[in-house]
């Protein structure tokens, strides 16, 4: 294993979601030194506990660290009100990263000190974000003049319309927890290998949904019904389910902003199903890496508190 | 406690679905001397169990008695393949009870002559029930010349359109496993009450996805973000979520048939959520017994068999 040289991290951005935790040991120029994956979500921690297990994987750039505290800036439901500190949310329409709102705390021994950014709400549908809106920011960083919706998916998949560098509005979809739920809780679950998702038997249910967004809850039962009349497999049933969910997704909210482009921000398989409905959509989309969109905006993030302390410090 | 004399019983009807299973002991001509409720539905029960768990609920009337085995009707998922004995199925268009098709098996002590009919599928699009056809069955004895829609509320709630007697095409819902789903494992359980339905809440999100069916998997998020953003009450969430899935199921039917009559079978709360929307949907709306006409549609197959078995004996 290559030695890694840690003593060029100036700062660490952090996305802290519910079942995740991802950090990236930052140079002053904003490259990646070192990223580092931590076992523990936000919804598995409480209080001090947050300082002490972001203290434990920090330890090899703490130690023999001397001076400030390491600046640490933060995404996700870390900001929650179940989180480390409530960042109370912005209202849209904003910019999605906004550094000089967020929540600060330090861990118990004030080796860290940690900016927690805001995430979105929406007052009318009630609708909220955490983490998403600051991969949006990172976007923008690469495409300021990004005017058209940024879909982001995943278990609750967001779908953002950006214009002027800011969220408008934004809609929220269960898709991914409804796969979940269905494939391993319901009675499908008896019919369904969600190792093998059947991409043919994917493109003809999302076609099916795409075109009736609607008909989704009556046709749902027939993976059910299709293993018992027809014998379909399970890999089959796993791509139907998913093909009837995302095409509904799509073909829901396409009505809504139509004509504009999509960037589908993510690089799993998942984002590729929803490239693969939307391209059958007729729509025009490119793809980004998620990752990368994260770290931008973090780094973003950054960059205007080090401006804000360098010109408090002159 | 009065006295019950079970001498009159010649018969049992059974309705053994996945997790419940109801016996009525019946006189010659019909009447429900007694009812039982047994312990264990088909999904809890296997092979040899079926006719032991059957010998014991009917012990009161099998004691003493001697002759023949005692007949039992029994319809729902004690005939499917993982039940007591596979009852083929029917495939739709057909009468809904069938009882010269029944599977026919006995106890391994010969007591009881178990016939179990039929339920109805359907091949394209694919779709399977099992008891709520002898429930429609029910319905028919009742109003032979039924020409409309038979509306079955449930865990998995069933729609058939009935003509001349006949099923002739039925969807599934799986509204109420998904209500179940959603309030008790997904990120809505946190802001969700299932004892305090409310009822003006129900009504609201009803109305929206009654009009925009397509829009549930976009709403259903913001069952948990209104509680985030304005502090919606868990008996509102409840009645939000409960209206949403309702609305969609009966908006994205109702386009299917329009302009005929609908049946909901039927006694339960549930069932009257259903009448209310439909009724706000300015559908022609009627709510029959459900326990009534489950007994009807066994009764009726019990005198095909006595017929059939009569005109053998000659």
């Amino acid at each position: 294993m290559p030695q890694i040289d840690l003593s060029a991290t100036t700062w660490v951005a952090a996305d802290w979601g519910s079942t995740n935790l991802r950090l990236w040991l930052m140079t002053d120029d904003d490259k990646v030194v070192h990223k580092i994956q931590g076992p523990r979500g936000a919804a598995q921690l409480t209080g001090a506990e947050f300082g002490t297990e972001l203290r434990a994987l920090l330890a090899p750039v703490l130690t023999g660290r001397d001076g400030d505290p390491l600046e640490v800036i933060a995404c996700g439901m870390v900001g929650s009100r179940q989180g480390w500190a409530e960042a109370a949310y912005q209202n849209v329409p904003a910019a999605p990263v906004n550094a000089v709102r967020a929540r600060i705390v330090s861990d118990d021994r004030n080796e860290l000190t940690v900016h927690i950014l805001p995430g979105l709400q929406q007052l009318s549908p009630p609708d909220v974000m955490r983490g998403e809106e600051t991969q949006i920011g990172g976007l923008l960083v690469s495409d300021p003049d990004f005017d058209g919706i940024v879909c982001l998916p995943g278990t609750h998949s967001k779908w953002a319309r950006v214009s002027n560098g800011q969220v408008t509005s934004f809609a929220t979809c269960m898709t991914g927890e409804m796969f979940s739920l269905l494939s391993e809780h319901s009675v499908l679950r008896h019919t369904i290998d969600t190792d093998s998702l059947d991409l043919a038997s994917f493109e003809t249910a999302a076609s099916e949904t795409l075109t009736r967004p609607d008909a989704l809850l009556t046709r749902l039962f027939s993976v059910r019904a299709a293993a018992l009349v027809s014998d379909a497999r399970p890999g089959e049933a796993a791509g139907r389910l998913s093909g009837l969910l995302i095409g509904a997704e799509i073909g829901s909210l396409r009505g809504l902003w139509p004509d504009l482009p999509i960037a589908v921000l993510g690089a799993s398989s998942l984002s590729g199903l929803y490239v693969r409905v939307l391209q059958a959509a007729g729509m025009s989309v490119t793809q980004i890496d998620a990752e990368h969109a994260t770290v931008q905006g973090l780094a973003k993030a950054h960059r205007t508190l080090r401006r804000q302390m360098t010109s408090a410090a002159i």
